[in-house]
Order: structure tokens, then C-alpha cells, then sequence
């Protein structure tokens, strides 16, 4: 029988990349395509500073991404951190994902791999990123700001008509990071986790903090324990908000994405945050916003 | 009122590190110092060939080591990745948990901060790795054998007379893993994780399959629904490793180590394994065997 198909993704910035992802699941197409076709879209646009091209860089002005892929099916994983110059690191991701040994690369290690596999070089920084970088270093500098602003990982899980289910992260992780910090987005169980027998849930935000509270797999543990997504996600959030906040006086932003296997979706998330979901009625943006007990959510736009 | 102290740690190579962490912890010193001294132990002896110094070298024949540090107390991370040419792979690790931003570094990153941090360089290749490295590569090229063996990390958890814990881990990874690959050991909630409101865990085995159970950070949840350490590691490490023989056909290697905040302590594993308890009786090793549905545990010698 043919199942109801889902695709839900982190940030406004995804509606064209979920566009794209609910074509091939309507289409009866696999969630492992949908969600790298997603990624890769969003990989490919220089307006969005956060993740792929035209993200923004670390301290040394170099655009250095975290990436992350996993199979719901036989949950293979495949993950990429502090890679530079490669056109689509979700697409390394999953290409990593198929090995047995070696499936997560960083650095240098990680560009021999993308090289000798035939991945497309590309420099990842563009003007514009660059002209952000100058004046930020330079507000920097005049001010004593804090360099750390802008952690807008895309995050991307699919259900398909077969009842499989992938996800998928990639980022340029926070903007003027120190050289080789990696964030949740390429950590299993941080950034991303989804089993097919339950479904996925991914994470954006302070991936310091996220990967404190292994957010992902716990939301998918409560959805496990046969709660809604939304009510694991938001309760996955705030739980973990509080007790930061209990134990250290503050907690970083952390949203999170969820969807299970019958095609129910949910957010949670501590800050304001806009994500994207597609199935059969249509591709939707909304804005959720943390009151003291819930979260709003408002539709924003619709397309298709 | 002062408590109950522990201290358990993977394989027979952590005794001597054990021994002088619970020396630590019996004089009423601090959980953090006792897994950091611990594991250094361990990085610093040359015998043992799968951490620190004489570890066994990736495919280029260099020494890439992974660690971790995780205070239960603030949940404070810290944790290195690829880094080469350094002494104390596990104080990295520690250093950068005092950070809000930038706590997990890799590559050529990790090792900018450490050497800005004053941190001990050493050339971490001893001459008996290299002659194992040059005999397997022989080995490899006469016999088509898979390169992949050796992956015996050290990982210690420490509950102090105080109740705080921390946990640490620190190893040079797969013996000739592909250059830049990361395993569970650095990753939070895969390789290890604790919280002084539960208790802690700590996993070694096939990283690439741990991470794909996030281990620790289930072994911990299990803990916290009131579950004894020894049935949460074992029912742990039992429900995944069937898991991924039912949906790909066979499971990796992987033992768990875990203690709750009363001093009570307990390892899964699904292959043979030794391991290490030290508490105000003595200090231990320990022989685990995995038969059908149990794992026979068995002491091995005292010391102190």
C-alpha cells in the first residue's frame, strides 16, 4: 500500500529545496534522494550564509562546512566536518555513508576522500561573504563584540511512499568560529538521528549546547515511547533549555525538527524559528515562536 | 556526607590509571582530575597500541588521535579529533570544555590551539608502530586482508566523594583508518556521555556502529528510568547489536562500560573484554564474556 510521504526542513531558507525533495517523494521517489536534492539546493544558492556556498567563514576568512547523511533504513551514516572547498558536502555525506569502516572524515582527510571520488571543487566564499566577514572583523575589533553570530544549519527529513525514511545537515557552522571547530550537525544523535521502525528529528542552533543533550536521538526516543512529534520535540527542548539553565544559569538556541514514520510532524525550539514542511496538501513555511508554556506556530506562505 | 566513590575504565592497559585516579578520589579529590590523570596514564605508555603515544598510525603512517572530556557537573564538553603530534591528547580535550564556543576542534585547527595553549608536542610514532604498521601493509598487499583492526580505546568515568562526575576518552582509532577519520570517542552521547543527576557511560569497539546507537547516551536514559548500570549497559549494547544484525545482517564490536551516582557500576558487550573498577575495596580487572543471554564476568587480578 502507498504511504502518506512527509518532508519537513530547518529555515525559510529550505522552501525551494523542499520544493524539489516533495516532487521526487510525490513522484514516488526515495527519501535519500529527496533530502540530498533538498540540501544540495540550499548548498548552491551564495545568498544563504550559513551553509554551502557563500557561507560564512571562520576567523581565517575560510568557509569551512560540517555535513551529515543517514539511511533510516539500516541507519548507515556517512558525516564530513571542517571541509573546505567542495560544492556539495551533503553529497559526500552520503556517498561516506555506504562504507562499512571510515565513514566520518574531517579536514584534510575528508578533502582526499572528495577528491579521489570525484566530488566538484569549488571556492565556498564569495564577495559578499567575504565583505561580511571584513566588517564584522572590524566591528570586532572597534566594539569587542562577540565574534559568534549565525548558526542556521538546513536540516532536512524525508518519509517517502515505501515508508523509508532519511535525514540530512550542512552548514558552515558558526560564523568566525576558530579553524577546525566542528558543531552538532555532523554528530550522530546531536544533529540529526532517524530510525525507520520511529522516525527522524535534526537540530540547528548553539551545536556547543545541542551536543550536550544529544537532542536528536532524544527526541526520536520520546517519539519511541509513542509520543506525538511535536510534543517530543518541544518537550525534548525545553527540558533540556531548563535544565542548562538550572545547572549553569544560561542556555544557547537550540530548535529542533521531528517527523515520524506514519507522516506526523513537529518542532521544538527555544528561540524564533521558521522551518518548512511538504506532503500531498502542500509545501508550507511557518514561524514559531517560544511563549512561557508552548510554542506558536504561524503559516507564513504556501507554494506548488 | 561524604560518598561513595568509583572509578571503571576499559581494558586491562587502564590498571595503572585507575590506580592512581582512585588514589585521586580517595583522598577527596575532584572527579575531573582523576579521568584526566587516568587516561593520561595510559596515553603515556608506549605498550599500549591503540592510544596515545605508540599508538598505531592511520594508512600514511601517522598518528591521528581522537579524545574527549565531559564534566557531569555543567555538562561541559570537550573534545579533539584527528589531531596529531601532541602528548596528551585527553588535557586538549579538557582545556577546551572551559569554553561557551569552539569545544570540539579538528585537525589542524585542534593542534593551533594547543600549541597557542602551551600544550606538549611529541612525534607520537614509536618504532615498534611503525614495524606492526610496515608488517600489516605487507600483509595486506601479499594476503588482500581488510586493514581495519585494532580499536581499543580508553575510557574512564569517576564519581567522587563530593557525588560529581566526569568522563574521558582517548585513542589513536582504527589501526589503518583512511587520514582525517573520526570514530564514537570524540563524539558526545556515541563514545561517551555523563550527568551528576544519573550517572555516566563510556563505549569502545567499532565506532562507525556505536555512533549509529548513540550507546553511552542510551545506556545513561536507561539508567535514568531507574534502571541498575549493569542491566542499562548490557540491555543497551544487547537491543542494538540485534537491531543491526536484523536490518543489515551483522553488528560491529562494541562494549559499554557505565556507573550511576551511587557508585554502582556495570559494562554491556557483545564481544570479549576486560575492564577496570577501582572503589574504596580495591582496584580491579575484570573479564567479561558474552554468552547467550548473559555476559559472564570474571575477576582477573587485585592490586593496591
Amino acid at each position: 500500500m502507498e504511504k502518506k510521504w512527509c518532508m519537513i526542513a530547518t529555515w525559510e531558507m529550505a522552501k525551494e529545496g523542499v520544493e524539489k525533495g516533495s516532487s521526487i517523494l510525490q513522484d514516488r521517489g526515495n527519501c535519500c534522494d529527496a533530502v540530498e536534492t533538498g540540501v544540495k539546493t540550499v548548498e548552491d544558492c551564495p545568498e544563504y550564509t550559513s551553509v554551502g556556498y557563500g557561507g560564512l567563514p571562520n576567523e581565517e576568512c575560510e568557509v569551512e562546512m560540517d555535513a551529515a547523511f543517514m539511511d533510516g533504513k539500516n541507519l548507515s551514516i556517512g558525516a564530513v566536518a571542517g571541509i573546505k572547498d567542495f560544492k556539495n558536502p551533503v553529497s559526500i555525506a552520503r556517498k561516506l555513508s555506504e562504507n562499512r569502516f571510515n565513514i566520518f572524515l574531517v579536514g584534510a582527510g575528508a578533502e582526499a576522500y572528495a577528491h579521489k571520488n570525484g566530488f566538484e571543487r569549488k571556492n565556498m566564499l564569495t564577495e559578499e561573504s567575504k565583505k561580511i566577514w571584513e566588517k564584522r572583523k572590524k566591528e570586532m575589533s572597534e566594539k569587542n563584540l562577540s565574534p559568534y553570530d549565525g548558526h542556521d544549519t538546513i536540516c532536512m527529513i524525508a518519509l517517502d511512499k515505501c515508508g523509508d525514511m532519511a535525514a540530512a545537515t550542512s552548514t558552515s557552522g558558526l560564523f568566525m568560529k576558530k579553524r577546525g571547530r566542528v558543531g552538532d550537525s555532523p554528530l550522530s544523535g546531536s544533529g540529526f538521528y532517524v530510525d525507520n521502525e520511529i522516525g527522524g528529528a535534526a537540530a540547528t542552533g548553539l551545536g556547543e549546547d545541542i551536543m550536550k543533550g544529544c537532542l536528536s536521538y532524544d527526541t526520536v526516543q520520546r517519539m519511541k515511547r509513542g509520543i506525538s512529534p511535536m510534543e517530543a520535540a518541544q518537550s525534548s527542548v525545553r527540558d533540556f533549555s531548563e535544565k542548562l539553565k538550572k545547572i549553569r544559569g544560561y542556555s544557547g538556541a537550540m530548535s529542533l525538527i521531528a517527523v515520524n514514520n506514519r507522516g506526523e510532524w513537529g518542532i521544538g525550539t527555544n528561540v524564533e524559528f521558521t522551518f518548512v514542511v511538504g506532503n500531498s496538501e502542500k509545501v508550507r513555511v511557518y514561524r514559531a515562536v517560544p511563549m512561557e508554556n508552548k510554542v506558536v506556530i504561524e503559516r507564513l506562505k504556501d507554494s506548488l
